[in-house]
């Protein structure tokens, strides 16, 4: 695949400063990809995106399948031209949502059948239409169908669901060549430079994840995520998880922790050599008034907000810290103004894009350690402030 | 007041280009204020509203005085400062929402005794508690209380009406001055260049209006409004009352035609004479799906527009129309999605400040009954593009 590359620039410790090329433009790694579920990452325009800095979006393959529908995406040309957004997009398979979101499912051999959570339409999604879906969505990234593990599970069921994943990432995979080889004439590929990257499973057990992760290197991807971590376990089992994963997958690949997280999980997962990371976090609490900032986070609903002054954040630079005060904020907040949703996602958006810049800054000058322990110190520092 | 002045520069026919100086900046007329009731336009950005070339804007006296309250904005500095707005601000004087949101609404001499529609407190808003908020919110124009007339109405019920508007005109004209010569020592004067406006009431009684102009122009303010108008009365109506009362107002002050109107509405008010207008209709039928186009109006909702890849108004500029498709702005409505009242917004409302800034040209070119006679034919042309 000539249109998409990585190359690792530098490390320090485990932590990587990489590149990613895509049809769509180059990423700096370790990279944050806000989500884009529905095709706009809420309350933001694309350009604002841009200003903050996002270099590449995540695309819920699950929803747009089902509103306005992958074929009507592709007749548009492909989702970077019909959300209006040039740069690179990361698609999921769609395989979470049917966990989390959608009704009456039933797992098979065969895929994941079950009803839309929109009007209660029957649906199939197999590993093979997970890759003509986000063939037609045309992303430049795109995942294999993964079976998401219902828990709590027992190691036996981690087992069960980790081994028919992998067979379902041979199907994906299968699929994907079919379709760079024009081999499947129905289905429209609306960005062949499409990269795919499979998934390891296995739960929070070693052993499960250390066979998921050959049988997964084995089938041969242009990038690898971890999956099913950041679920309800411990954060610390979740590190290490994530960092012992990440130790087994090909050091010349990017290596994706999907749907992670917090701040500091993303410079303590940085730390154990990952170089992806998507998370609702910073688009969801900003509309619930959860903010992140420099000295910890802040929730603007809280009384003593009611008449200061200063910025969100001293330390940020972001359009709502330069113009705005908290007592505005609050004020916004308080009176359900679509414009607090809208000031608030910008923020954090910003607060995160601006976290990763500064990893990739402190790897680029072998100062990550100093910046993880300055950065876990303040961020761990009582409270808000 | 040397901070406030109006200034006719040109003239065609009765449509008047002007010019209204205040302490925050200077406002081009004929002039349309976009409407941010509770210190914030619905779904905008202030940067995003400059941009779209808003020069002044309207906040609702009713809304701040009940959250975050007027004592608050001022220990802020006034609205300007609190919302981070630096151009001119309008505040109207309550009265409309004491009468349209308001709870058990009691109206006396002595002023409107209200409950308020978001936590029952009980609260009298006489004139002189209207300027007195007005004064600390600090507006670069403030509107005297007005009594609004509960429709339909005798001719009895509005003669009463008016003739207590024009006494609390008195009350808060008187009320205005003793301000401005800091004869009020507990109300601070955040906007010490604060302008003042008259509004003539009266329904759709030219005797009523005419007795009505005359009381509030021998009362002597800085500027006019009309209002009562755009209340269910026929459009026509609407135009002779709002024409008929334009010409008895003094031609070297800014005439404001309250809550009016549609972009037709517009047009027709500036051939009669009218400069300043605020309106919810671009704000909230843009959140409703409901677009303004060059070609006359659309819904976005429509399905004829799924798989549209134009944008929503070829002739206009706007950021919605130069990155985004129809199909796009559909889907993101029917998703649901935040971006689409940010979208939809910005759209309406560049639309409206366009077609001043088209209007200001016409009269300055002398070309405004040619320019209104195409805005007609077009926008009365077979409906939606």
């Amino acid at each position: 695949m000539a249109s998409f590359t990585f190359a690792v620039r530098a490390t320090d410790g485990d932590a990587r400063l990489g590149e990613l090329r895509t049809p769509h433009g180059i990423v700096q790694t370790p990279a944050f990809m806000p989500v884009g579920t529905q095709g706009a990452v809420k309350a933001m325009r694309q350009s604002e995106l841009e200003q903050a800095g996002a270099e590449i979006i995540l695309a819920n393959t699950y929803h747009l399948m089902l509103r306005p529908g992958d074929a009507l995406v592709a007749r548009r040309g492909g989702l970077h031209r019909f959300i209006g957004w040039p740069r690179p997009i990361l698609t999921d398979s769609g395989g979470f949502q049917v966990y989390s979101l959608a009704q009456r499912r039933v797992i098979t051999e065969e895929g994941a059948d079950f009803q839309s959570h929109l009007d209660g339409t029957r649906c199939l999604l197999t590993p093979e239409r997970a890759a003509d879906i986000q063939a037609r969505l045309g992303s430049d990234i795109a995942m294999v169908l993964d079976e998401c593990l219902a828990l709590p599970a027992t190691r036996d069921e981690a087992a069960i669901a980790m081994a028919r994943s992998v067979r379902w990432a041979e199907r994906g995979r299968r699929r994907l060549l079919a379709l760079r080889a024009g081999e499947v004439s129905d289905v429209p590929v609306s960005n062949p430079g499409q990269a795919q990257f499979g998934i390891v499973q296995g739960g929070v057990f070693p052993d499960l994840r250390l066979e998921s992760a050959e049988a997964t290197i084995a089938i041969g991807f242009e990038g690898y995520a971890i999956g099913g971590l950041s679920v309800g376990e411990p954060t610390e089992q979740m590190y290490a998880v994530a960092g012992d994963t990440a130790r087994r997958l090909p050091a010349a690949r990017p290596r994706y922790l999907m749907g992670v997280g917090t701040p500091e999980d993303l410079v303590e997962c940085v730390a154990r050599g990952l170089d992806m990371f998507d998370c609702v976090l910073p688009t969801r609490n900003a509309r619930n008034g959860q903010l992140f900032t420099s000295e910890g986070r802040l929730n603007i609903k809280n009384a003593k907000y009611a008449e200061d002054d200063g910025p969100l954040d001293p330390a940020c630079g972001c359009y709502t810290c330069r113009h705005h005060s908290r007592a505005y904020l609050r004020h916004l907040y308080l009176a359900g103004e679509m414009t607090a949703g809208v000031l608030n996602t910008l923020h954090n958006l910003s607060f995160y894009l601006d976290t990763m810049r500064r990893i990739r800054d402190a790897i680029a000058f072998r100062t990550f350690a100093k910046f993880r322990q300055e950065m876990l110190r303040s961020t761990l520092s009582a409270g808000a402030p």
